[in-house]
Parts: structure tokens; C-alpha cells; sequence
């Protein structure tokens, strides 16, 4: 394999000295980006763009010919798993992802299959190795998957939702029918995960969207324990290298110390939480990454410094940080104001790693 | 005045000993009941609803008659405030609260007027009287504003926003502009929760609603700050009685012990928060509001009792607690399941004050 000619982003997952603070950004390949809103013009729809390996290689490369970003993640959605299960992902215009088959019943729920990504997911896959092979080590790639909770939200609800009414009142009045569920998203998750990893993804997240959305005892249960499933069940090592996983749920602050236990390299924090008390709490046991509000990159670009500043005085000196957006970025984000917020943090890093 | 016949929510707020743990409902008087929506059918609107003391009086008892609630909340809205100020409150069918003339520059906030409530909501008043006229010291009257950052949100932004582009770009770029507008948001919801106490409210209640989507700096100094200097402007005692405050963020969780030095009796809590977690944090500072999941009403009435059961015990024994859903029932909920909610807190309760 080509050698990683820019490696801060895993030292510092895995609390190891660097330079400056490495920095990306959630959904930094979106629309907020105009060679973005071109590639996907031309794919038709977003599933086209994320079913062309090709397609999705480009919009991944994209945010990284623009800015000096310290990682690069893979384009695509995390309902890729869902739709695998054969429920027939599909979207309408302003209305956000929906399910034709969406999964209510116990019998529904045992009929379910578990995913094989190397049979089903092969267009993720691709999109993973061509990735790889276009960035030549620049810097590392990133994996990802929704978490069981937050994929089972769209599964049973069929689509987005505000009060997840269905798939709380499954969790609440037949949390058996839960469990399963959540078991077969737990295997699915964990082979598409490592599938990844074996095509080249140099670190993995967990984005748990909707964790934040549940009861302090639910969210153990019910959000928590099967990701500790999967991190149980994960690659640690290839191609030499350690392989980080980064947990987020967003709305998850109150639970840091919980999802430390979990075994993973790094938490990521949403923008709620102050981050200098969050590395008080977790102490040495995991890397932290994140936290700036998406929405203050509709602020001038000296605020954006001014709180990209105050982030890293929270965290204060030495490694364990990726610096990173509480949330993705919306798509009305000016793209200068990005560029200024990612060299703010190279920029003011530097002596916090003296 | 007529003395109070059922007087546990008040006791409950200042810490006193009660038989069973008060529970009332934030949104009761909501359109999950089909009696309101007939009102509310007659009244035209929303505002039309609002705005006439008698059918608001109306709906604020419907829930008491149906469910033996401890607490009556006055039927209003939080943006009356907003549309005293001349912002020109309408509602758009399924789009929310709008506003006609939104504030977004230094010489809009200048221009802005501080409201005086006696003049400019006296339906608002009017509705107080009525209701605790017809009332009849049967429960308390709980009145409420939004708090000043949650109510600058909907000022600037013009009515509901996902990320509130135009109010945290505001937060950041011009402080000063912001602080001009919380100001006089301070003084007149001041003035208006004091307009209510001496109109009849017994409790009141602060809701930020959206206090939980700023950043921790951000939240410790434009929500809680100024909803601090509300408290410190109340009414502290009426009628012979203690005028409790309870002040609630909605994702606030991680904020509890900075809300808890505010000097309210209570803090609201929703339920991602575990509420014996949350007791053991601020200790016997301020009693605690709270917390079901309203989406627990989706599920049978027997895990709703489950989960009643659940957060009595992780409450624990004593008193300082008033039992609600962690944030307004929603329009979908059966009122059978609502009922078996409120039963299952007073039959549950009772081991828990002896």
C-alpha cells in the first residue's frame, strides 16, 4: 500500500503527538459545494450518485482539491443498509428518504435478512477502493454506518420522523420485536463495516443520528448496547495499522462516560458539549472529535476563528483532539467561511502541540 | 381568594411533604383531545382562540375535567410577547408561527419596543382571571412565557427554523446587537410573568425551547443569562403564597447545576435526563419537573405504566418532584393513554411519600 503522507488525523485518534490539530467535516462532500451540486446534477438523483463508484469517488475528492482537510470520508447514505434489507430506499424531492416496504411487524422483522455487504453492497465497496487508490495516501479514508437505533428509526417508521412514534412505541410495548430487529442491523452493521475496512477504510465511524432522541435507560439499551456490539465485532488491525472507530451520537452528551466504556478510539461530540469537560470526564480513555456549531459558519468569518479559538482553549494542550463540526454542514454554508474555519484550526492549533 | 383544595403541585415545587406525586402535562390543553379541537373549530383559529379569554378559559379546563390532573396551565401562546412588540404574529396552515415584520438589524433591535403587559395583552390577563374565577381553587394556575432567547429565535429568524442560520449568525457576529434584543426581551417578559402573577398565576413556568440548540458558552450566556435575570425580577410571593418558578430547557440536561444556581424552585427536565441522576447533581436546590418521554404514550398503557413505575423509582423516595412528560403530548396520542398516564402516577406514587 502506498504510504500515508499525512497521518494526523490517526495519530491523533489514537492520542499520539501531531503537529496541529487535524480537522474535517461531516457532509463536507454536500451541497454546499457548487463541483458538488455539478457531479450530482449529473448522476440524475442522490442514490445514482451514490450506486456510481465513480461518481461517489469525485464528490469524495472534492471538499479535499478545495481545502487542506487532514481526512477524507466516503461518500454515501446510511440507509445503503436498509435498502439492502430489501425495503426499497427511495427519495422525494423535500420530503428526505423513504421506505416502500418499511418494517412494523414481528413477522416482518423475522423475515428480515442480514446484510452480506461483499453479495449486496458491492457499489459501497467500489466506491471504497477507488477511493483509496485516487486519493495515493494523501490522507486517510474513512468508513461509516448509521448505528442499529438510528437505521431502525427509518426502517419502521419509513422514512424521517419527528416523535418516532412507531419505533418507540416497539421498543416500549414489544421490545422483543426490538431486540431482533436490533440484532440483525447488529450483524449487518458489523460485516459492512469490516467489509469496508478490507477495502480500504482507514478508520470507521458510528453515526447514531438519533440516539440523542432517547431515554436515558433506552439509549443503554437500546442504542448503546448494540453498538458495543459492533465494536465488539470489528477489525482492529490491517495493513499494519490500527483501525479507529469513532462513536457520535449527536444529542449524546450527557452519556460520554457510558460510550467510553464502549472500547472505541474516539467519541464525537456535538456542539452542546463543552469539550474541555467532556476530556475531563473521559479522561485518557478515548480521543475526542468535534465541536463547533454548524450554524456559526453563517457567522463572519473573524467569529468563526474567534469560536474555533475558544474550542481549542476548552481542550487545551496536547493531542487526543479531531477537530470537526458538532453536525454536518447545511447546504447554505458559504464555502470561504469552511476554508476559513479549517485553516483557523491549523492556524491556532499549533501551540496547543508544543 | 378561595382557598386551594388540591395544593400538592405548589407543596411538591417548594420541597414539602404530599400524599402522591403531583403530575400535570405540559400541552394538555392540545388537540389529542377532541373537545379542544371542537373549540378550537369554533373559535376560528388558533390566535382567535387565544386571544378570547372565554374559550381560552375553555380549553385550559377541559384536561381537569377529563383527567385528575394537579395543575391547570393557561391556554396561550409564547409568541404573544413578539406580537406585542408589533412583529405581527399569523399562522400558516401546517407551517407554524410566522412573522410579518422579523427583526434582523442593529436598528430594527433599537426600534423595538418593550412590552407592557397590562396594556398590550390583556386578553392575555383577562384569560388568567377568568380561569382562576372558574377554577374555583380546585388546582393551581400555572402561568408561562418562552424565554427571552427562545422567543429572539422566532423574532429573527421570521417563525420556526431547523438551525437557526440568522439568529446564531446574530449570537456570533453581533453580540451586542443580540444582547440589545434579549434586554428588552428580559424587561417585558418580565413584566409580563409579573402582570400574570398579580392576574391570578399561582406558579410559572420559563420554557426555552430551544436554549439545548446553542453551544455551551452560548447557552450559559444568551439563555440562561437573561432567564436569570428574569427570575431575580419576579414576584417572589402572592396571595400569602410563594410564587414558584420553574424554568425548563429542553435539551438542557447537561446545564442542570448552572440552572439549579438561578435560585427557581424547580427545574423542568426532558427525558433524556435520568431524574435520580439529575436529584443526586443539584441535591435539595430545586425540586424537579418531569420527565416521561411523550412518545411513551404510542405504546400500550401497560409499558406506559412500566415506564411511570421506571422514573418513580429512579426518582426515589420523597418529595420535590411534579411528574409531566418531558416535553408537550402530541396531537396523535389516544386520550385513553393519557389518562392511564396520570392514573399511574398518583396509584404508583403513594409508596414513595410515607
Amino acid at each position: 500500500m502506498t504510504e500515508l503522507k499525512n497521518d494526523r488525523f490517526l495519530r491523533a485518534l489514537l492520542g499520539q503527538p501531531v503537529d496541529v490539530t487535524p480537522v474535517w467535516m461531516m457532509r463536507q462532500a454536500g451541497r454546499y459545494l457548487p463541483e458538488y451540486r455539478a457531479t450530482r446534477a449529473r448522476a440524475g438523483d442522490f442514490m445514482g450518485l451514490c450506486t456510481n463508484p465513480q461518481l461517489a469517488c469525485e464528490v469524495t475528492l472534492q471538499p479535499l482539491q478545495r481545502y487542506p482537510l487532514d481526512a477524507a470520508i466516503l461518500f454515501s447514505d446510511i440507509l445503503t443498509v436498509p435498502d439492502a434489507m430489501g425495503l426499497g430506499l427511495y427519495f422525494e424531492t423535500g420530503e428526505g428518504p423513504k421506505f416502500r416496504n418499511p418494517v412494523r411487524t414481528a413477522a416482518q422483522v423475522e423475515a428480515l435478512p442480514v446484510v452480506n455487504a461483499e453479495n449486496e453492497l458491492t457499489y459501497v465497496l467500489d466506491a471504497v477502493k477507488t477511493i483509496r487508490h485516487e486519493l495515493n495516501g494523501a490522507v486517510p479514508l474513512i468508513g461509516f454506518s448509521g448505528s442499529p437505533w438510528t437505521l431502525m428509526t427509518y426502517m419502521v417508521e419509513g422514512g424521517s420522523s419527528k416523535d418516532f412514534r412507531r419505533s418507540k412505541a416497539m421498543l416500549y410495548s414489544e421490545p422483543e420485536v426490538a431486540r431482533l430487529l436490533l440484532d440483525k442491523l447488529v450483524a449487518s452493521v458489523t460485516d459492512y463495516l469490516n467489509a469496508q475496512i478490507r477495502a480500504g477504510a482507514q478508520a470507521v465511524q458510528i453515526f447514531d443520528s438519533w440516539g440523542g432522541a432517547l431515554a436515558h435507560d433506552a439509549y443503554l439499551e437500546f442504542s448503546l448496547k448494540p453498538m458495543q456490539q459492533i465494536v465488539n465485532g470489528l477489525i482492529r488491525e490491517h495493513e499494519g495499522r490500527q483501525v479507529p472507530v469513532i462513536l457520535f451520537t449527536k444529542g449524546g452528551g450527557q452519556w460520554l462516560e457510558a460510550m467510553a466504556e464502549t472500547g472505541v478510539a474516539a467519541l464525537g461530540l456535538d456542539w452542546t458539549t463543552d469539550i474541555g469537560n467532556a476530556r475531563e470526564r473521559v479522561g485518557d480513555k478515548v480521543a475526542l472529535q468535534g465541536n463547533m456549531d454548524p450554524s456559526v459558519l453563517y457567522a463572519s468569518t473573524s467569529a468563526i476563528r474567534d469560536e474555533v479559538g475558544r474550542i481549542l482553549a476548552s481542550y487545551g494542550q496536547g493531542g487526543g483532539h479531531v477537530f470537526n463540526l458538532g453536525h454536518g454542514i447545511t447546504p447554505e454554508v458559504d464555502p470561504v467561511h469552511a476554508g476559513a474555519f479549517i485553516n483557523a484550526v491549523h492556524e491556532l492549533s499549533a501551540g496547543y502541540h508544543q
